[in-house]
Parts: structure tokens; sequence; C-alpha cells
């Protein structure tokens, strides 16, 4: 635990338990002494925390965060029983979470129809000061008809959480057409039946979406055990600077690691010293929100990143681990944009992008929803990302002759195993064990134990993927 | 016809007929008498034309032109008897008009897979100077299984036309896949089907694209008496600049012009003058490439405007009447970047939008497929598009109080009438006259005549739109 604690920051309390579910004081800390804007963009610093002039400047020059201040907490609190009201669900909160945090900066709340649109066909905004930055998937908040009725003429309303709690106010608001069909065809390239996002937050949404401005007044927790792994974009950067990066280099994640990635991100490490960098970190940096029902659910892939990081294959001192809140789209080429987006505004300036980045199987079709490499061409040609250097992934696979995971050697592929996630899965699933060197005996254990546990308790009815 | 004739251009010979299919001298004489580039990128100055430095830069800078040299005319169509032949369907073949006169300035042939994903992904396409064009409808070429092994490992192709001549060579092809699917739904927003270009171009085509650097041997020439009025680029900006225009303003067009149209156009001169330009000059410019079955074919659409025009409507001395070769994607508000991209080639700096460009009906919904503001809202939004002055089209209607078209008053909506293109085809469909004062009445029974002609001569089946 200690070891997977230290990779990622020193927090003021090491001893609590990885997942553990009392809340730290670490982030509540760190929360409250950063700079951050009002919707009124009023700037304010406080304390001791900044933007490192070292690191990427974010999208858009300021790394926008949405939280009230604690001064004026109550006073929003009353203002937001004051107007009307809408529920968000657990993906909406997600956004909410994202945006409030600044990973989508310059965005100041769910998208105006002008974001919107900008985004479905370019996806890039083009700023006032005529600029461009990267936004590749729509952050919009659905209304259905008498969700509209109630607002009325309302400027303001409140955005309330499942337990009923005003968690922000969204102001300035914008109403208009949700066209599902083409927000969908425009974001996936395909509007055909059985796409996991579309399926949980589009298909039964309002045909409405509201924009606005947003002031957060309670920060998004999700008392898991692993709030304190969600690191806002502010933090990470605190935490880089402390630390001097030179560079740092972003590696995205929704699957268990094996030794291929951690070859990978070595190997990345050690490209950056050659090119003369004296200390680039690694932000390994697995996604915490919505995920589809086959893969694997957070807290298992944190644990089984607990394992593998036990096993020192990657060191304390240059690797930060921490959760990306955005919820998954698998929009291939058009979502890897905003993952490398929003690490821009974390700080990160290299970005690892593998095969078929983002993808699935096409729902209906037996094939490749996306083709693997125009993941990997889209980002190096995407508008706002001209600033962020994209390192392709070098394939590895098993080498047999070494009985480990290698970078694959096209003079001798005889040698060579690929074990897809997809078999992957099925191996800990049917219990078996992969090859030696594949995963760190640990890691693979808790693999089997996420399949043991869905078939053991649930009867093979497999779970909600993210903890509510 | 005289009247027509003198709207656009003096030609040497103003007594050949408007429909004659008779090849006019004019075409020929201008078309080797601009500047134009090699694929090679050399760039020759011939005779008279230039680019006037008063009007609107072409998008890259230079306008593309991709004609072989008279000289090497022979050498090419040698060289082209001894490579791999595609033949090239009738809309193949306008985008290869489109190409070879620099319409999609600076785009030197089909689009390759880099091109073609930025057009998908981002309507634009980042030059190598770092300056971003703007580039909305795939221009692409596709091939089927058997053809790309014909072509093995030849680096060129010859293009060949319906008649068995080679019009063009390819070279330094890309050869990539062909995903429809994803073409379709990121173009239109939408994987309906019946999409008429969709079905006409795209579902029976092959599963491969081909893309390369094209060398047009042979002028695209249609042969139907109107190919005078196919003005390239450069032809017209020769025209405008003959007639110092200060201002360009285009209006495209794909159905008959009533008078709210000729209202609106001679308003905007109006308009512009008040701006304080000396002489803007108005681009009639409707699309001759392929449209859907129950649009009025072009050759009736020019007999319309002829009549329309002879009725001294529009300003002969401000007025240039000439065809954009271009097919009709009915894209909607993708589509309609590209027919503002292509006019800023033409050297329009101004462009006139009405409520939903180049939409159409759902084709399985009963809606419009498009938001009919979004067309408009796009176009100001566009990346590549900064240069172009968008003008929103006023909404023109029939106001019963003046017996004419007339700009909708809100104060008084009881008084005017909107008289849709549906409504207009269906009333010259059943021979019924619109009301006085909508279309002048020479132009209505050319409307009239081309749905007897349905009628009479193929007993209501609905011909092929364009000539072939």
């Amino acid at each position: 635990m200690a070891s997977m604690a230290s990779l990622f920051i020193r927090t003021p309390n090491p001893s609590h338990s990885f997942l553990q579910t009392q809340k730290t004081q670490f982030d509540t800390h760190l929360k409250f002494s950063i700079s951050f804007h009002s919707h009124k963009g009023i700037k304010k610093n406080h304390q001791k925390l900044r933007i490192s002039s070292g690191l990427i400047e974010p999208d858009g020059g300021n790394l926008v965060e949405l939280f009230v201040k604690e001064s004026e907490k109550d006073e929003k609190k009353k203002e937001a029983m004051l107007i009307p009201r809408i529920k968000l669900s657990r993906i909406d909160l997600q956004w909410l979470h994202v945006l409030s945090e600044g990973w989508a900066s310059p965005l100041r709340g769910f998208m105006r129809e002008a974001e919107f649109l900008q985004t479905l066909h370019f996806g890039s905004l083009r700023l006032d000061d005529g600029s461009v930055v990267n936004m590749s998937v729509p952050i919009v908040l659905a209304i259905d008809d008498l969700q509209k009725q109630r607002i009325g003429e309302s400027t303001q309303v409140a955005l309330i959480d499942r337990d009923g709690n005003a968690v922000a106010i969204l102001s300035n608001i914008e109403i208009y057409k949700h066209n599902k069909e083409e927000r969908i065809a425009r974001t996936w390239g395909t509007t055909a039946p059985g796409l996991p996002y579309v399926e949980e937050a589009i298909t039964h949404a309002g045909n409405w979406l509201i924009g606005g401005d947003l002031e957060v007044i309670e920060p998004i927790k999700y008392s898991d055990g692993l709030d304190r792994f969600r690191l806002s974009p502010a933090e990470l950067r605190e935490e880089f600077t402390r630390r001097n990066a030179d560079a740092v280099f972003a590696f995205q994640l929704r699957n268990p690691v094996h030794n291929g990635h951690a070859l990978l991100m070595t190997d990345t490490r050690r490209r950056l010293l050659d090119m003369g960098y004296k200390n680039p970190v690694l932000l390994l940096h697995p996604l915490g929100g919505y995920t589809k029902a086959d893969d694997v659910p957070l807290n298992w892939r944190m644990k089984q990143h607990e394992k593998v990081l036990e096993d020192g294959i990657l060191d304390p001192e240059t690797t930060v681990v921490a959760i990306f809140p955005s919820p998954m789209h698998y929009a291939g080429p058009t979502e890897v944009q905003w993952h490398a987006k929003a690490r821009i505004n974390a700080g990160a300036n290299f970005y690892i992008v593998g095969r078929d980045p983002a993808g699935m199987s096409h729902p209906v079709e037996k094939r490749d929803l996306y083709d693997a490499d125009h993941g990997k061409k889209v980002l190096r040609m995407a508008p706002g990302l001209e600033r962020l250097n994209i390192l392709p992934f070098k394939v590895a696979a098993y080498d047999k002759t070494q009985s480990k995971m290698a970078f694959f050697d096209p003079s001798r592929p005889q040698d060579f195993v690929f074990i897809s996630g997809t078999k992957m899965r099925t191996l800990a699933r049917n219990r078996e064990n992969p090859p030696d060197g594949f995963m760190c005996p640990g890691g693979w254990k808790v693999l089997v134990e996420y399949y043991d546990s869905l078939v053991s308790s649930q009867n093979g009815v497999i779970p909600e993927t993210v903890p509510a």
C-alpha cells in the first residue's frame, strides 16, 4: 500500500489505507489552496500553490476552476434553493467533476450551442482572441421537456446530486435542441445500436441541452476509498512542480497494467532522458468515470495497479498515479483527443498513444469500430494539440525466447505472442495463467479474483462498472 | 438570350445561342491563358490574365490549377496508356473538374488519408506552414478490390472518362480503406438510408479510396450548351478584375430564382454600397453538378434563370452568372462550408447564406435533417473561413398588401405568405399560378414546362437530373 501511495504524492497522512472510505484531509487541504477563478472571471491566488512556469500552459492560458469560495458557499446554497432544480445522473456528475477542476479548460460550464456545434464539426473551439483549443467530445447536460418547462424564464438552475444536495449553480443558461442522432453520428462516426455510452447516457436523455456558466458549491466526492487519487489538474501541476519535472508524459489507461505497459513507460522515460530532459515524470492516469460493463471496474483496476506497482517495476520517484475523472465514450479517434487535451491541462507535454485508443469492437459488425491507426494519426493533426508531443506506442508482445514482454522485433515474428485485452480477460475469467513474465503474479491474482467475484457473488451478472 | 450572356461575361462570340451544344472558342481561349501550376509546383504565367491583388486571396495563397501544359499533352496521353486505368463515374468526373480548376485549392488531387481524416474530423486542413484552410466535404475517389489489385505496385493510375479517354493521371498514389459508414456519419450527421448522394455515389462504391497528385490532360466538358457558363475560379477572378469589383458577393443556388431572391441580391448590393464599397459585383452561381432526382435539372434551371434575368431584375453590369461545377451532397452545415470556401477561391469575399443551406428533409423521419440555423452558425465559426464575410439571408415572403416579394415584417405577419420550394414545385407541377409578383411569368412558364415534360415525355418517371 505504502509503495503505491508514495508513487503519487506525499500525502500529509500517508498511513491511510489504499481503499479506505474515510475522507482524507489531503483533498480538502489542496482543494482550497489553489488559484481559481469565479464565473465572473475574477482571479484570486490562494496560499502557496501556483502553476509552474516550467510546465505546459493550460488551454486558453489559465486553468479554469469553477468552485465557489468557501466564504460564499452558504450564500450560494441559499441561492440554489430559490431556483429551478435539475437532478444529475451519475455521468452528469462525473462531467461536473471534470468541468469543475478545469480538465476541459477553458470551458466554464456545460456547453452552449456554439461550443457544441464547434465540437461536433471541428473538434475544437475558437476563443475570443482567435486562438484554437482542442475540444472533441461534447460536454453537455440534457434535460427533458418537463424540466425545460419548469425552468421557464429562469436564467439559472441548481444542479442536484442523487442525495438531493445542490452541488452547483448553472447561470446565464442557454437551452437548445439535443439532436441525438447528429450528436452520435458526428461523435462516433456510426449510429449503430449498442454503443455503451450512447445507451447509458444519450438514448434515454432529454431532447434539450442546457449550457451555461458553472459555479460548483460542493466538490464531487465518491467516498469509495479512491478520492485521494483523484487529483485535480492544479494538484497534479503542483506535484510535478514539487518534483522539478522538466517533462511530463501521460499514460491513459482503462485496463489492467501488464509488463508490456511497464516496459513502454520505462522505455519512454529513457527516450526522454536521451532527448536531454533531466527529470521526466510519468503521469500514470487510469480513467475513473463511466466504463462499459465488460471493462474491469475502477476499484479492481486500482487494486491490480497497486500489486503491479508493489513489484517495483516503476520508479516511485518519477511516477505519479492519479485517477482521471472523465467518463469513457469509446469514440476512438475523436475521444483520444479529449484524453490528450485534458492531460495538457494537467501539465503533461508528452502523450503516449497506442493502437486503437479509446476503440472497441463495432457493436453490430464483426470488425473493430475504428481503424487501429486513426487515433494516432488524428491526434497528430488535431487542432489545438500542436503543443503536445505525441509518442506513438511501440508494440510490445510476449517474447517466448526471453519469457518476458519485449518490443516486437519484426525480424523474428515467430518468437512473439500477442496477448490482447480480450485474450487477457478470457484467461483470467477461466482462471488460467498467462505466460510467465506477462504480468506479476499478484496483479494477475487480482484479475482472477475479480472474475471469480462476478461468478460467485452475482451469479455471473455483470455489475455496474463504477462504484456509485 | 443576349441579355443573359451579357450578364456573365463579354464573350468573343456573343451570338452563340444559350443552349447550343456547339463548343465555343471562348472556353478554350481562356482555359489556356491563365496562370497555372503543374503538379511539380512550377508556376508559369501565361499571356494576359492574373489574379487581381484586389480580390480575396485563394486558400493557401495560390490558386491551384492542375492542367498539363498544351505542349506536354501528347506525352501525358502516351504515359496514360502504360499505367493502370480507373474508369470514372459521372460524379467522379465532376470532382475531377472541381479539383482541376482549383475550387478546392490548395488540394492538388483526390484526398490522401491525412486529408480525408482532417476533413471528417476537423472540416479543415492544416498546411505545412501551420495555417488552416477550410475543407468540410471529402473529395475522394473510390476503387474496388479488383481495381486495387490491378493497380498493384504502380505509383500512378490513368483516370478514364465514360468514352474511354484518359482525362488525367493520378501520381504518387496512396490507397487506403473506405470506411463508408464513418464517412457518411461524420459528413451527414446521420446514417439513415435514403441520402441521395450516398445512394448515388457511396453505397455501391468500392471499399478503398485512392488519393494522389492530379494532372489533368483534358479539361472536363459537358457539351450540353452550358459549358460557356462553367467559368473557372481563374476566369471568374479575371472577370471581377476586369469589372473593377472591390467586393464580390456570391449567391449559391440550386433552385429556380424567384423575386424574393432577386430582392435579396439587390438589397445586398445596396448594403455593400452603404458599407463604402464602390463596385460590389454579384456572383450568381447555380450549382451544376449532381443534384437529387426531385430538384429541377440544371438545363431547366438555366432556362428559368435566363427568363428571370431577361426581366431586368438584376443589373447586367454588376452581375456575373456562372455554373459552379460541384456535385451536391445535401449535407447541410457541413456542405455549406464547402460552398463558401470554393467561392473564396473564385474571388468572393462575401457569401450570402439562407435558412437551412444545403439541407433537405430527413430521409426517414418527419422533420428537416438539419436545424435551419445551424448552417449559418457553423459557417460563422468554421476554421479557415474567418476571412469570408457571411451575410445571413433576410427572410423574404410574399407581401399580400403590396402583391410582391418583400422582406418579412414581423410587426404584421398576417400580411405575408411563405412560399417554400416544395410549395413552389407543387404549384408548378399542378400547372397552378403562384401569386402575382412571386416570379416573372416567363420564368414560371419554364417551370411549368419542365414538369409537363416529365409527365408527357416520360410518363411521370423522373429523369436524371444532370445531363450526362
